[in-house]
């Protein structure tokens, strides 16, 4: 962070380097965080392999930074290589889309023909395991590039799968400053904080709702949280009593088709009845981690009894359509967008690491210990201290006894997925993916539906066939 | 073992204790044994709960020792206290049926009604967790017995559950010298040198294969196998593929009812072609910790399909009819026990512990490393060195990630069994019941599954409801 | 904290143990930060073996609560029992002094005839030992009361030795939730503060200078310290290299004898030129770690070459006779207490775990990966993050390989001692006596003096006769 | 091992390479062990730097094999380059001298200027140091020609440091299958069972001898010592008492001058008294781990006190020129090797490793758990079992606290130097080599000393200057 320089309370000459920066949409969050920041300065340089989508952004967040209400100055420049993006970097973002929603749709909806349904496919089961078989060269890649034009640069991840994308950058570069953020456990925050004003009649922020977070990206788990004096496991505790006895089936009809992100944490509740300790990630999520037969064996089951939306990739793809209309609007100046925090937390992790405030949130990093019963090496979320040029985790505890079958298998498959992918060698991908909860096949049509994944996505996958 | 006196390679004056000493048939096997070691001589007292079980084999005992062809000189009484037994022990030999079959009844069978089917229900599974619950108490009893009589003796259990029998030993008694002894692994040894002889053509004993066990007792796995310089793993890795193309389903008819015992490994097979490693206990055994739906979803798929019998405990009654018969004339001479060697290690490991000839073996101890990624103090299976008055494991390595998930969430299952048998508490033992493999119930079923068990059991289960 | 009620920011009912609460000093600062809170009302119960002390600070607490610019509302009471005091507590403040001045003047004194120096002997050394083995009992018999009166509360130790305190806490009762404060590395944090100020004319204040702290208690280590984006060992490193050119032997006269607690860092940057590491407690405490030679060879290389004091226990008691006659006047209200922060930062961490403000700072708290290069369970001091109801320790990372075999080495010394007077061991304690840095002495020697420091303070050490 | 055929009990086509197959005396050892092995033939292939000399070697091995009571058949080839040696190796020995007796002069005695005496040097202290960072380069470059080879040969290094030797070849090429093997702990074996003979009346062998070994190559300790159901520490114990009264310090005259290699076990004796663990090493190695005034204060401590020798290194060049004349009569056939075993184990190993005959004994190997307390990954020695194809630590258990200081300051000295040495950072270096227990310097003169014997021996240190 040497080209920083403070003026009183503020950070000037910031340098941010934003790679996947033609991001239809969540770059524009992002421009719109920083804009509202009042004590950072900088320049922002997006790098895409879509240079037009790049150059199209910085036009785009030089009109948020033009705009009445913005507090900051920052502007924004699209470079044509990594390097230039890089050079200089005090912060880089990474938000890509590895491959294409083509891909995306085989990595979703292939193995529905043998009976495995991903919500949404990005994380683990068999979609994120080959997600991220062409995830993990481009973030070794990106991790050279880092290691040559900015190895003290801090890099702040958002991509899926997040686990396995972090892990990618340490294991290329050790040396790298790295970490990853997702927002998934604050939705449980908000829960308990609704909670305490429905049964307590306390008002409280989510800030102010403390939990120890111990997991694994998307299938992260509470094991303590309270509210100052108050133990927030009695309270949830009740309400899982609660909903016990007034959860339903639905009859599942047309509407459901519309409901493509819909969940009202039935899968959340269902886990706590059984273990005793809160999941914190959605339910959307938390369902790929389980036993297929549990929460995603039919459609029917999933929607009617757990009330939670399969998102077909068709709908994302309907979106995206929609975002880059929106984005020539925005280029154009047609439309403008809205100052509002989204709610992450990057622009505040920036403040505290550039030394303005501390901070205290969950985090994805290698286990250094802060989960004594996770391998050591394996990327874990748990909360970590964020202080001036520096990110340490706390020591969150182990895995408790009840849900360590759960996840300690995943870390298992990841680490495995890692060695394959760092060897380029499909055969230990397999065997990965064959022993996954969701996978629930013999060997033989394990076989069959992997090899007709790797068939659809090896556009991205030829690193494994030199 | 202060009183054993060296004359040569002979030791004199040892002294042996039996816990379980009343036992119908395993005790002669050990007596036979000890009748054929060229280099001990000294007492074996026998303690039972049934007084007069132990004094009848007192008799058998010493009329095995009265043989022609017996080597040693042994012999054996029958003690009215525990303490009498142990006093001046040099060895401790438990071998106790926790309860009666009419419980082991209760265990296998009970869970029949929810579709769980269990070929043995000793070790895992809703049956073996139950009998840890009333195992475990009483092993701590022994514990104490054992620090106040003879806390330098060496201990050797046989009891099934193996794994929480010796946890408990050191859980009440941290100095104590335990390790767990079973002769599964022996199985896999043979097939190995079947398999040597049939595919290479060489003759080689069970001793000569030489195998680095991991895991946990009847849940155990061989990741490296050598016959000098020739890897077993790759004669073992043509036979799993032959057996896919022969390995066919029978049809189950009356025929199979009196094939209690049987076996032809195609669940060791099949989880080898699955992940790349050899189980190594039997498959009636090695079923019970997998998911249920892999080999024991019905008893047409586990007779069928895998080949294996399901043993009712009907049968093991009848059994023990025979044996009592058997005993009269036993005692009465009518007939004698016939010297051949039966297999079993513990004459060797006495052997090695008195200083006479080094063993490698494998057996139960608790982890202290030898498996780094199972927690440390759960008691695990592998090799290890035995020499004069020294028991240690040798260092086995991981488990490997392929099979990771199947064995932690088995050693974490256990770690909570016995904090909740410790704390004599059945609602964290629910939470593990729940949660086993085989239970694959929502969970009220599960728990009435479980009360329905207790209440069959609850003779041997005062303390928990104290 | 269940008697804890919450008026909008502001924590009522608290209810405040205070064990030792007879103290002739440290009390009184308590009071006064206490008083000076703006969120925080309730009652503190001091207990003392001196009932009248505490009685009398009762008088000074209420005194100082009336004083017109205290904030809050305590109220102060003295208890006859341990039990009274600690029934209901939410916090647990312990501060007591282990034995009386007299045994003190032995720990420190007894071994200058053996040429051992020591400027303070309360923490490690001949002195530490010993003062260690009659402590340990003590807190023993604290944590059983604990235990009894009020396993819940969060417990503060401020005795020394600090780390066998904390230790004894948590190995008597491990459900404990207690940690130890120290302010020693503030110091090195006011130093840091100064030297941006001298070099870059920043103004900085403590808290702003942002350090990881590794270690064990009073030889504590900072392996990062940052100002922002300014790495802050750069500045430090200049300024030892500076000091290595103007540092000077100073010709010792009787003007040393009033310079008790005098202190030029000059230990502190001699071990960062050997080591690169920060060392983060003040030179008097640090040299009572290391070899003796280096900074304890003679009262001549102390105050000439390396310009600290060695304090003589005469001076502590000629203090306390002043205390006491201030005592007097504070009770009559002669004289009132003036109103200023102390520095510590006791009420902060209550206000943290109150949930009010989180915070994080160095504490001393068992080891439970937070240096993974120190055995587990063995009391360590890194930063924490302190929230509501939870203190974690941060994860800090190993202690660096040049300065492992210094540290390394005490942690492995207070093992042994906690090991010895756990069991009452007087061997076992002599073999890490023996073996400490300060010590120097051929068996025999070692022997002669260790004998007769225990005789010397027999008084407190009636359990090891037993 | 792939071209070994077995013929019975009996190795054939074994193939062996000999790194510093040149070597003046301990190849000749290694012949004729392998002459007088009754069950392995095959080919050995000796490559140096120096290849006359390995080619003399040839010839010496020729004549050695063709002896009327050589029992195996060997043939010995010299090799051009290490590459001939290494293809087909089944097992790879590595026994070289880095650099000359020059270096080793430097090493040895520059150091003495400054008030440092080592007796050998090889090791650790100032010397050993130096020696580590010429040797590691050099391993570095073994290990990559092994992995380019002879990836899955066994090699078995006797070069020191053996420490850093090994620790080199496996970070240099992780796969490796390497352990360094040392016979010193054997010498400890002797003395207890010279002592059972003497004070029991019993006669054992060495092999009967059972000891638990933990610690680091030279600085290795007995942490259990048992013949059949004795104690040996009891006996040792009492042998020590004995020690203390009838030590007496001895007049050094010229006399002294001519025993290099002299010691009586006073180190020894001295630690036990200590710490109450064995030393197992030789007296003059141990002497250098510990602190430099303890046993190497000046050479009259040395030889009246500690009663060894300081080896000079111009009697080692004395010894170098009657080998060089003796090579001359072995390879003319004026005289003949005697054949009488060695006591070295390395024949023992391979025969265990080709699956001939088990095997437990002590050897050095990366720390996977089988010294809980070291650093994983840091070379230790303990026991290991040898069986077909396998090496595998015993978990020896913690390095015991009362020498924990001693032992854990040397593991982490060796990897500081292992560090700088991979780096090519002397700058590293020194901070170990000014903290080594035998430097005692301040730090400016420590530089001068390290800079001095860099300089001196910079012929072999060119890579840390490029």
């Amino acid at each position: 962070m040497g080209s920083v320089t403070f003026d009183g309370k503020k950070a000037n000459n910031l340098r941010i380097a934003y790679i996947g920066g033609g991001s239809r949409g969540w770059a524009w969050g992002l421009m719109s965080d920083l804009a509202m920041a009042p004590d950072m300065n900088g320049t922002v340089a997006l790098y895409d392999i879509d240079y037009e989508a790049a150059a199209k952004n910085a036009i785009i967040g030089n009109n948020i930074n033009a705009l009445p209400d913005a507090i900051s100055e920052f502007k924004y420049i699209a470079t044509e290589t990594i390097g230039e993006a890089l050079t200089g970097a005090d912060f880089v973002v990474i938000s890509i889309l590895p491959g294409t929603f083509d891909e995306m749709e085989s990595d979703v909806h292939t193995p529905e023909k043998y009976g495995i349904w991903q919500p949404v496919g990005d994380s683990t089961g068999p979609g994120g395991i080959v997600r991220a078989l062409r995830t993990i060269p481009m973030f070794q890649e990106i991790a050279r590039a880092i290691r040559e034009y900015c190895p003290d640069a801090w890099v702040i991840n958002y991509t899926n799968p997040m686990t396995l994308s972090v892990r990618a950058l340490y294991k290329e570069f050790p040396g790298i400053k790295a970490f990853g953020c997702c927002h998934e456990v604050f939705g449980t925050q908000k829960i308990l904080a609704q909670l305490l004003k429905d049964r307590c009649g306390i008002e409280a922020t989510r800030d102010e709702i403390k939990t120890n977070v111990v997991g694994i990206n998307h299938f992260t788990w509470i094991t303590k949280a309270s509210y100052r004096n108050i133990d927030l496991f009695d309270i949830y505790r009740k309400h899982v009593e609660d909903w016990k006895t007034s959860h339903v089936e639905e009859i599942v009809d047309d509407n459901w088709l519309n409901k493509a992100f819909k969940s009202d944490n039935s899968v959340k509740f269902d886990l706590f009845d059984r273990y005793g300790v809160m999941a914190a990630a959605g339910d959307r999520h938390l369902a790929e981690f389980c036993e297929g037969s549990w929460y995603l064996d039919t459609p029917e089951q999933v929607m009617g009894k757990w009330h939670f939306g399969l998102t077909p990739v068709s709908w994302r793809k309907d979106i995206l359509k929609e975002r880059l209309a929106r984005r020539e609007r925005l280029v154009s100046g047609e439309e403008t967008v809205k100052l509002a925090g989204t709610g992450e937390e990057g622009v505040r992790q920036m403040r505290a690491i550039l030394g303005l405030a501390d901070l205290v949130t969950n985090v994805n990093l290698p286990n250094v210990g802060q989960i004594p019963n996770l391998p050591l090496g394996a990327v874990v979320e748990t909360n970590a201290t964020f202080t001036a040029d520096t990110v340490l985790p706390v020591q969150a505890g182990p895995i408790p006894l009840p849900i360590y079958n759960l996840v300690a298998r995943i870390s298992a498959e990841q680490e495995m997925v890692i060695e394959a992918a760092f060897n380029r060698d499909l055969e230990l991908a397999f065997r990965a993916f064959a022993n996954d909860p969701l996978t629930r096949l013999p060997v033989a049509e394990a076989r069959a539906l992997f090899d007709e994944m790797i068939e659809n996505t090896k556009a991205y996958l030829g690193e494994y066939f030199q």
